[in-house]
């Protein structure tokens, strides 16, 4: 595995125009889940570039940036664990300069759940992301379904500008007991982390009502709000949507997801599931 | 010639990895500027894509898109005559949907001159030109010196987003009498045709001036006001800046590009030189 901090090294060693480039994109502190995304991304090509940037646009004021979990030695070696060719680790002078172009996600997409409750943070994470595949220029990306806004976002990017990579969606991945895996989750208290288990349960709940046949959005959402309810949980939103992040008000098989964003103590926390 | 309106059939077409693309975007109504754009392009490349696209995003409310001259089947003559093997002619439904991922302009370099008089004007221009880049794919894109700022923000985004193409700034083209070509110059009623003879004149006087010796850019604009002085000229902005666009204060020999924009009548006209 090659590390590298500058731009146009990567693209000199990238350099192929026939090799299938794979990509996984991160903000590093990687775990179970940024794994599956690179042994997926290995199968699938010749080359497999990861990068580890935490992204300051994306943050707002007053949001984690400064301690955002950081662990660049363990990633180092989980990326060369995990066959990873190049590791790109660039520093913020390296990837933004003053006075920029700059990328804004649409309007009203992006001005809905973590769009309002983070104003900002997707035209953070378009323009990182629109450099990163310009630099890269990768066949394959890959994302989580966790940050599902994100992904339906990105997704309109390639489209809106017409950009030449395939977006390759992967599942989310849970620790044992049910959390959904997330840098985040280091910041819990052993009970945060106890009473964080309700949001993949509120989550489970709502698929098993739909297994079950009720198809009404606003009787799951209140059998979630339910589940959800704890003295440590603060809701910040409970959205049962399509995939395009249309409202829906009864659930279509194939094409919903049930998203919930909660924050427990100071730690934010997303999850969702793909009906 | 190839006429192209869908993207995803020119991107086929173009689906040539090695071969050198040249590329010139217009707005039609082509004149010996675009001319001259052409045949540097089809000299210096492999395959030669032409577009005519009025791009109504970088038009103000109240602007003159509508009346935008266009002349489509005089073009696609010009276009074969120059051996243009692919002219993209897309409608605007092609080439934008509702609510879309956008570009903004920098901040500081598109609110001086131009991005002044038109706000909003370069954030279209960088959105559609980002798009065509990415449908092309092309190794050299063509663009006159006359439209100098927004050819300094495209280069901008070239830099910030890390797209691969190399840009070539091509010479201004001029009337026999000095006019600089502009598809707006049809506009002009005769006395106003006249009148704008001014504008180069203006623009031939700083460089006299600086050939003498005359470095000071306040002495300098003073000279061009006096000669652009006429009631059927508005003066929007004399200005003298490097090529970053940052104000100077004394010419910089090789770096100084002296600037004007005037309205005759209802008609916006902008010239330059590059000293």
């Amino acid at each position: 595995m090659i590390i590298v901090t500058e731009i146009n090294e990567l693209k000199k060693l990238l350099n192929n125009k026939t090799a299938k480039i794979g990509f996984v994109p991160t903000m590093g502190s990687l775990h179970d889940g940024h794994i599956s995304l690179i042994k997926k991304a290995r199968k699938e090509n010749d080359i497999l570039v990861a990068s580890i940037f935490v992204n300051p646009t994306q943050f707002l004021a007053g949001e984690d940036l400064s301690k955002y979990p950081r662990k660049d030695e363990a990633d180092k070696k989980i990326c060369e664990f995990c066959d990873v060719d190049y590791l790109f680790m660039p520093d913020i002078t390296t990837m933004y300069s003053n006075d920029e172009v700059l990328v804004k996600a649409p309007k009203l997409n992006s001005f809905i759940l973590e769009g309002e409750c983070r104003p900002g943070h997707f035209d953070g994470v378009l323009q990182i992301v629109l450099k990163l595949f310009n630099i890269v220029n990768p066949t394959n990306v890959y994302f989580g379904k966790k940050d599902a806004q994100q992904l339906s976002l990105i997704r309109q990017m390639v489209n809106d500008f017409y950009l030449d990579v395939n977006i390759v969606e992967c599942e989310i991945v849970r620790e044992i007991d049910g959390l959904a895996y997330s840098s985040r989750n280091v910041y819990l208290s052993k009970n945060e982390r106890t009473e964080a288990l309700k949001i993949s349960q509120a989550i489970k709940l709502a698929a098993k009502l739909i297994g079950k046949g009720e198809l009404n959005v606003d009787i799951i959402t209140k059998e979630m709000q339910r589940s959800l309810t704890s003295e440590m949980i603060s809701i910040e939103y409970i959205h049962i949507t399509n995939k395009n992040f249309k409202s829906i008000k009864t659930v279509e098989i194939g094409n919903t997801i049930v998203l919930v964003a909660v924050k427990i103590g100071t730690t934010r926390l997303i999850d969702n599931i793909w009906i």
